[in-house]
């Protein structure tokens, strides 16, 4: 597994960041800010759960505008299941922030990412926009990166350079870990940050699209947090032709974008609390793609697949189990099944004698588990940590 | 917990069972036949996974019929995952106990629980065929009862004595362990024998009646078997007045099948892989019952949340980003949490000083967490099992 920490060197030219502790977590900075030099053109992803926490509601609304001057994270408290306090939370830190900076309040998106359930401190969070502001820097992506991880093992970074318009463009991601990985850490927090100029148009187009066969299709625990939120901000200080909609810059920009999303991504599973390996599932030949994605996400999410995958157990009938439950039509007399590139079963029954290769290939850090159905041509994959002792041992011990 | 080993005692006039050994498991008897003296008027529910094993194909089929003599049962190989040759293989075993029994085939339900992916040996099932005639006997309830266990920690009946019509009349039940709990043990399949003369769609309407609200409402692990099988059995022997729809003698009856499945439905999470704890989840004041139903399995079985109940953490932050999860409408401002009888927050917020008292409540073995939605009047509930590390242990550590 390839460490994507490229992005620890690297500059975004029109922003500046910062991480600095204000003590939400027992250790570490814990509020992080990305400041652009001018508003930038800005897109936003957000959580589907129902009960989305406070700053998610303030966030989408200001996303909305199309228009950011700013994003205010803090760590280790997520600002969720706290009624109107905690909306009125976001939004006096998020004003303190545009105060201290020269911008609207509505030009500032908050993040949040901890605990549930319980009210932030909101002079500590006051005294932490402060000192952020203090501390921005244009070389301060590494220590905002480290202030929004939460019990991640390592920050998650990654960056793309590629030319727009003849002029070059750096795009660079900070994200940390996905699912509702840890004992009441909620979130998956993604931000990208590029100084390409962007129409807002596209910028959402390339968001969106670069989101779904990403971070849309990972899964550590199947518990969509109340807290996920991804960003875009394009500054547009390279100085390029601004990119628009369906451009071959725009394909270019979309690529490198899905790029970045898909190292953070890969980094998430791999740090997926108690996560031992990376299963790449892939679904081929369902009806549709959504069948196909239906199939492998039935796959990632259950319980006895996750704990085969942590075992080690080409455990194949499992996974056949599993996709029988995705609500989508299968076959089981056509599905063939292949694990590390060993085909153990054809046509739903055993293939003999390939259990012992298989799970060779099943014991690696990364493998692929392959199905196809034979009943069309749409294909699907997703990215699934395993179920480990160490999952359950933290969650379970952990005591509000 | 109350073990209902009541129908260890219990005959069924009309019927006889065996169970006896014929070498699937490690130990202990693995082949069960439960016999009706005269063919039974029959119900029966199965799976919805869309990859069901051989014996849920020929079982189906077999029930529409309305008449069983004889349900033969396996354990210790699925015959899921096995292609045309596991459809022969329950054909041909069945057709054996028909022969020996002296009725007709389609009148004998197969049913298998154990290793899926993997062809049963069929020579070996067709001598615990004739093993099973030979042992039949009025009290062989037991025996049957302990032969289609797999990994369960014991068998699990019960039973209840009624008067329909003036006649007393018996409702036994026997089952195994639900969701696909073990290494590769598929299925939960329960068994319903009454002496009551009950007309066909009588029997049916009182079987999914009774299934509704007990065995389709709880969850160990999340993952539907390829093999799941309930079957009602109306012999008739008691000599009551044919008890026909809507009738109160169906009212009675359905209320004692209900019972039955509900005590072996509280046993089989009680008895979940690795299970420690039970937690019955209520969900009140969706818009209708299907919400809350959906509401409360999203909670049931949600990774964090049953790590929460394994830790006995109060944790209900989770429970409510379960719910926001169910893909149901909920509105966060409304959610009442009560915990054990101990209301831990109100309107969508923490209620202080509340978590002490929850805390010792979730750490009993039998527990009650309470939502209200304050959305309408539906209403729902859900038995669910913790995740425990010796689940994860159980099912990551078997290899195929």
């Amino acid at each position: 597994m390839r460490l994507a920490r490229g992005a620890h060197r690297v500059r975004v030219a029109g922003f500046r960041f910062a991480g600095v502790r204000a003590g939400f977590k027992e250790r570490g900075p814990d509020v992080a800010l990305i400041v652009a030099e001018a508003p930038a053109v800005a897109a936003g992803v957000f959580t589907l759960n129902r009960a989305p926490a406070a700053p998610v509601r303030v966030a989408r609304r200001r996303v909305a505008g199309g228009r950011l001057a700013a994003v205010l994270v803090h760590a280790g408290s997520a600002n969720a299941c706290t009624g109107a306090e905690g909306l009125r939370t976001a939004e006096v830190s998020t004003a303190q922030a545009a105060r201290l900076l020269g911008c609207h309040p509505a030009e500032v998106a908050p993040c949040a990412t901890g605990r549930i359930g319980v009210q932030v401190d909101r002079p500590r969070l006051l005294r932490g926009v402060r000192l952020a502001v203090a501390a921005l820097s244009p070389d301060g992506l590494p220590a905002a990166a480290q202030a929004i991880t939460t019990t991640d093992a390592f920050p998650k970074t990654a960056v793309r350079r590629l030319r727009l318009g003849g002029r070059p463009v750096t795009v660079a991601a900070l994200g940390k870990g996905g699912g509702m990985i840890a004992p009441q850490m909620a979130t998956l927090l993604v931000f990208v940050v590029t100084d390409a100029r962007v129409a807002a148009a596209a910028a959402r187009r390339t968001l969106r699209d670069a989101v779904a066969p990403t971070l849309n299709a990972i899964t550590v625990d199947g518990d969509t947090s109340t807290n996920d939120t991804v960003l875009l901000l394009a500054g547009g200080a390279a100085g390029n032709r601004t990119v628009t909609a369906r451009s071959p810059d725009h394909l270019r920009l979309t690529r490198a974008v899905t790029e970045v999303l898909g190292e953070i991504a890969r980094l998430v599973v791999l740090d997926g609390e108690g996560s031992t390996r990376v299963v790449e599932i892939v679904v081929r030949g369902a009806r549709s793609s959504a069948d196909a994605r239906r199939v492998a996400r039935a796959m990632g999410d259950s319980m006895l697949c996750k704990a085969a995958f942590h075992g080690g157990d080409p455990n194949w009938g499992r996974f056949v189990m599993a996709a029988g439950n995705a609500g989508v039509p299968i076959d089981q007399t056509r599905v063939d099944v292949t694990i590390g590139g060993v085909a153990v079963a054809r046509r739903g029954r055993p293939l003999p004698g390939a259990l012992g290769r298989a799970r060779r290939r099943m014991r690696a850090r990364e493998v692929t588990i392959a199905l196809d159905l034979h009943l069309g041509r749409g294909e699907g994959r997703i990215l699934a940590a395993d179920l480990s002792v160490a999952y359950v041992r933290f969650n379970a011990e952990y005591t509000t």
